[in-house]
């Protein structure tokens, strides 16, 4: 059973791309307006799609991108849900992309072949290895030996503001015993792993106004408030020179990281090195004294991901600007509060900007660190099951990243998702020139067939 | 004579005022590539304009943008030549403005009338202030007392990079006894003027970077350098809590101001809590312990006048941003030497710049600032003139704004030019919906016929 469905996997591989490059080429932006109606059409396809292996499908309409919910199987016994995002991150600067990011393509690197396009690692390629994963084993099975749920959101670049109000409401359609979530990565892109601690997020923008038009600074340098020098000493004093950050509580919720996860952390002997060279780095440039790991799965951090003020093209315009304004966010750990950061962060800014100056702010997305129970029912499963397809111990890691679903499933139905991914380190995601290798998609898909395999032994938790 | 003249002038202001309009109409932004062939209209503009009144006009090409050359009146004798500039500034950010920038109107607003358009005040309407004025006195007296050379150039906004190269080349057409500039103000808005000190400029952009890449915040956010944090630092640190630069030997060649200016500036009784109003601010931001009309005309700066980074656009996304980028510009005084100031900066900034990041900077402008000397010719004539069309004793004031053209004529002719202008502080040059007073125009018009005048009392200088 579990290998005659292996093998045709690996007959159907172009089959199974044709539908993901089909999937690729909707440009689903989420966080951008222009691309709203492409949202819609990366859902519809998706609803299309389930329909085609026998799930019953619904549309549900929200405040932002619709959402999807397909279910599979019996109405009794194990209940498994399976989360993706179908949305995917805005694709400027479009002049480093080499091609078109919504032209997918397979190219052939030295390293093997991969699928080039924006969302094909980040989540629609991972959205997809489950999906092929039902559909191989119900096309040799006839069906599947648990319940299926598949819940595809189309707002998570975007901050999901739509998700939890839905998950409330839905409770009951989306509670479940078991949760998968593939949006994470291979440790050093080749030992597989469960990810079961997640930094949390806090996402704030800030503007800051002076004069009420941009001047000249001829005749008013000197004698005039320039936001924009406001706003780097606010940004500047984020930090210390120890690269601590300095909003006052801010590490009143961090816990230092218990002895048996350091240990375990330190026995995968991450290679920091190769992962700072791969991105054109060499340095860890985080807090002083603490292990590269503990820098990017442990420990909170505060990041400018935009600025802007003032004259901006090409060419130079004498100009005191009469705003400046800066995107800043925060990973969480712990049981770092967000709003409590939020509210210490804005205290800090306001006591620094001056007199002739105001700030206005904007929230956007905020959320919690998790921390999953890998006693909970379906972990050592799901371990077992993807040690066996890459062929070496899968591991319990950390994820520097925010994956905000995972903290709501815990929240509103109860269960410590299983997070599981395939990406590797260098697939670009947020970036240019995103890409999934073909070696994640095709093992990927492998790996839920095992593991559906092995849950079906679990038909009594 | 002068009575007939000044009639003229006031029964022909339509046709001046058309004359006004079509050029303005000419969108000679010369920072901007795109407009290249429009900076070329506006100087063939210039050339027919001149030569309709009898003129000798050349065209002169540069690397850049073309500089205007006309000759009047007889070969010996007393010459003046007049400087202006037909190149505007940017218009951008575009949706501040009330109405298109290039279709210029006359409004009526409460306190009178105004010419509304990019280039109104700067430098289109100053400019033709004293076309129109040699344009009426040869309508009314056949001829000008004494030689005129007409210099315009048309990369003023953009730092002139062809205007010195030119003036050397160019030495015997552009020597002359007295030269004007009409490019600065009213000394708030009301008492006529002669700038006797302009500041220096010194224009600086910096790239910082970092990865080879814009990264995910949440991969590697913790660990790697961040050239938006690493801008901030560097620019938040130009300035100490008191507003003084600190970049090293920046103030080395800053005088305290003389006691008999300080005086006469005191006299003036600048009210610069309207000065401030006007633009939306109530509290000098300068240098601590410095009078407001110090912090603009007599001290040097360092302002910020872009920023950028990351991801600027409209929602959020978390990147951690490759580059980070800055405009600087300085406003120097005294003797302060641009290219000293500029090394101390730069290498201020390198030490700022950690490990794995790297700077990269590109030079605009660079000019010292410049000191008049008012025993010169014309200086005393010029003032009794124009004293007498506003009605109100001239003075000899300061200016923040950069003028290099002024010291280039020091150094290339030895001339130290009389600068005269009949700007509104509220004209909104370099900033949305700029204009020009009717006013201003019209008086400014007359004011020059008065010199004209007055200056043919000086054929032996």
């Amino acid at each position: 059973m579990l290998d005659a469905t292996l093998s045709r996997i690996d007959n159907e591989m172009e089959q199974n791309l044709n539908r993901l490059f089909d999937f690729l080429k909707i440009k689903s932006i989420s966080t951008d307006p222009e691309f709203k109606s492409d949202c819609v059409d990366a859902a519809n396809w998706l609803v299309k799609d389930l329909e085609s292996f026998g799930a019953k499908v619904e549309k549900y309409e929200t405040g932002g991108h619709p959402i999807v919910l397909g279910h599979l199987g019996s109405e009794s016994g194990l209940h498994i849900l399976f989360y993706g995002h179908y949305d995917v991150q805005p694709v400027d600067p479009l002049e480093l992309w080499d091609r078109d990011p919504f032209d997918p393509v397979l190219e052939k690197l030295p390293s093997g072949h991969v699928i080039r396009a924006r969302g094909a690692s980040d989540d629609k390629g991972q959205l997809m290895t489950f999906v092929e994963a039902c559909r191989a084993w119900i096309s040799q099975n006839g069906k599947l030996p648990f319940k299926v749920t598949f819940f595809f959101e189309g707002e998570e670049e975007s901050g999901s503001p739509s998700l939890v109000p839905f998950m409330k409401k839905y409770k009951k359609e989306i509670s479940s015993d078991i949760v998968l979530i593939c949006d994470t990565w291979l440790f050093e892109s080749r030992v597989p792993s469960i990810v079961t601690t997640l930094r949390g997020i806090l996402k704030e923008e800030i503007i800051i106004s002076g004069p009420d038009k941009d001047l000249h600074s001829g005749m008013y340098g000197g004698i005039s408030t320039n936001p924009a020098r406001v706003l780097t000493d606010v940004l500047s004093a984020l930090h210390n020179h120890e690269g601590i950050v300095t909003i006052p509580g801010f590490y009143d919720e961090v816990s230092e990281l218990p002895k048996n996860i350091k240990d375990q952390w330190e026995g995968l002997n991450f290679n920091h090195n190769q992962f700072l060279h791969d991105v054109g780095l060499s340095n860890p440039a985080g807090e002083k004294g603490r292990a590269p790991l503990e820098m990017i799965w442990s420990r909170p951090t505060c990041e400018i991901n935009g600025l802007k003020s003032g004259y901006i093209n090409e060419g130079f315009k004498t100009v005191l600007p009469s705003q400046a304004s800066a995107k800043i966010s925060f990973r969480l750990v712990g049981t770092q509060d967000p709003l409590k950061i939020r509210k210490s962060f804005r205290e800090m800014v306001e006591n620094h900007v001056p007199i002739d100056c105001k700030v206005t702010f904007s929230e956007h997305e905020a959320s919690k660190a998790s921390q999953m129970d890998t006693s909970s029912p379906g972990f050592e499963k799901a371990r077992e099951a993807i040690s066996e397809e890459w062929g070496t111990e899968a591991a319990f890691v950390g994820c520097g990243g925010s994956i905000p679903i995972a903290g709501h499933f815990q929240k509103i139905t109860g269960v410590d998702p299983i997070l599981i991914g395939f990406a590797k380190d260098d697939d670009q995601i947020h970036s240019p020139n995103e890409k999934y290798d073909l070696e994640s998609f095709h093992r990927g898909i492998r790996s839920w067939v095992r593991v559906i395999n092995s849950f079906s032994e679990l038909q009594n938790v």
